[in-house]
């Protein structure tokens, strides 16, 4: 804590306010602590009071990468708070519409599905109205044709033959569309992936993402600082199966 | 789309009528449109308006995979919505029925507690009666006993000293009765296996059950197809992880 | 069934009290006869005849597992009957505070968020009062200084470049503090996690915690019998993942 102390940052500046800290507690009902007061004093002391004010991540990430998990688990219970959290934290009302549009591609329609209705009254108890949404059809941003074409290419060869519908739709509305909107920032597009990826338990697909994502701009403190944070949301073995998948990412790009 | 509209089939002259397509707008609550715009945009024209449409697996079976991957991933907000959508898709109660019996085993009790839950209220508002649903001692169709005695020793020889229980089990209550029972055809008693362990995110166990499906009459398309349309409903990295290992069986199956 | 009729354990004895038979029941709500007759058959006959009186696991044992399982599936809908359940098995209700607890380090604080919300009422309806759950800061019980040096060690040196967050949590918050919580057993802390490694399929996880499991005291045939047991509450398919591993081990310790 004494490091910390000195480095007062703009993020414990916001902590220190008391409004992210209050916001945190109401995603902790009251009925855990009548049920496991050791929970809720694992949650008030460590996770709210240590990890969310760690330094390498802001909480503005934190909270949208916790939306991003919880929602990939289709943990509705509390999915509301966690939008008004993000929302507090500084993620836009547009960012969360985005976010829910991106991981209906790469977590299920039924869980964006779910999100939408947990953030509707919301959006509604704001004043968030149609005007602070993301377009259904905006200019998109611009492609590297190139490293799409190679990635294409690559894909087709491999799968093709298995399901060209697979295939093309990967092309056509992933690459050549959904990622190229900009209503969320390429590096938080990925950050929301991975923290989908590694929510769901599927590390074997986190190496293209994670590369992508720092590649957007995620620094490797960054990236080290969301798979603590996650830890607690997603259930350390989640995290313990992404790590060596991190470590080879992080391996290749410092060569 | 000029090569599908001058082969209009059975199918697209269904989704024609209008029904379907109706059906499928159920399953989207307006909340989604009012928090994600361009996510409702996503489902009515490219999910419902082309994906469900796709001429290599029918409208049918579309909404019986759609129902086991969202059984399967616990998804219960709109469960009784993919229920009628199933039921007016062309599966019967019956089916229905049995999907949720043969899920249970395949994804859990619990899954199948909360479909039995999901459905109850659409089958009494069809009036659905108990003579309309699989008996639960019918007579079993025949067994391959031949085939059933190499899967028992195999699995005897690897697991009889981890754990009898599961052997014993697995060959009485799965091999022996379940898969035997006449309400669901053996295609889709597989059919339904695979889009569960593919929601699952369970790629290992899908080499058996993919070949199995094919066996009992699932066609390459189809099963091609059937990842296609899955991607939306589990995520696209469920389906990026299954097809290597549709990739194998294909090829295996090509020898 | 005969072996079973003349070795009539504490546990039938139980059993025929019909009290936890009778629990067992409401854990299916009516619903699901309705819609699948055959479902309930099995369940009745099978799973709650048969399996939850199998000798190789107490019915104690049983009834926690099966919570932990659906605990971290997050199959909220019956959990309160389940912990209803395990109360009138024999586990304490301290005993499912600290899992609780336990289980939102290893399956997220979603998870253990939503099992807080189930137990809260039947806690309530059983008079179950503060003072009959764990401290929040409790004396802990000694730990082995040199197995947890070495631990820590190996996680450091694969991982302490990755994520520092991670390794220093899992030192300071688990094994220097959670693991040695005195309100639940360590055997019964590495059951529950075993079982909710099984529950979330992460058998790439499991190695470590079976083998603990089994130096805290569980024994083969305990694991052999959860594991048929959890079958039909987490899906055959998880189970058959689990079975390699489980094997790998049994055999390492056999040598």
């Amino acid at each position: 804590m004494k490091a910390r102390l000195v480095t007062v940052s703009a993020l414990t500046a916001l902590m220190a306010t008391g409004a992210i800290s209050q916001d945190l507690s109401t995603t902790l009902p009251d009925a855990v602590g009548q049920v496991a007061p050791a929970l809720q004093t694992y949650a008030s002391e460590d996770l709210f009071g240590e990890v969310w004010q760690g330094e390498n991540l802001s909480v503005r990430d934190r909270a949208l990468v916790t939306f991003a998990a919880m929602m990939t688990r289709h943990e509705t219970g509390e999915l509301s708070e966690h939008v008004a959290l993000a929302l507090d934290a500084g993620v836009t009302p547009a960012e969360i519409s985005e976010t829910i549009t991106h991981l209906a591609f790469y977590s299920g329609w039924g869980n964006a599905t779910a999100a939408g209705v947990a953030a509707a009254p919301v959006f509604e108890e704001r004043g968030v109205s149609a005007d602070d949404l993301p377009a259904a059809d905006p200019e998109l941003l611009p492609l590297n044709e190139e490293a799409e074409a190679r990635r294409q290419e690559t894909v087709q060869g491999m799968y093709g033959n298995v399901s060209q519908g697979v295939v093309d739709n990967t092309e056509e509305l992933l690459f050549r569309d959904l990622w190229l909107r900009p209503a969320l920032e390429p590096r938080d597009r990925s950050l929301v992936t991975v923290a989908a990826l590694i929510a769901a338990g599927q590390p074997e697909q986190m190496t293209f993402h994670l590369n992508r994502a720092m590649d957007n701009g995620l620094t490797q403190d960054e990236a080290g600082a969301m798979l603590s944070h996650l830890a607690f949301y997603t259930g350390w073995p989640r995290v313990f199966s992404a790590l060596p998948v991190a470590a080879d990412v992080f391996e290749s790009r410092a060569e």
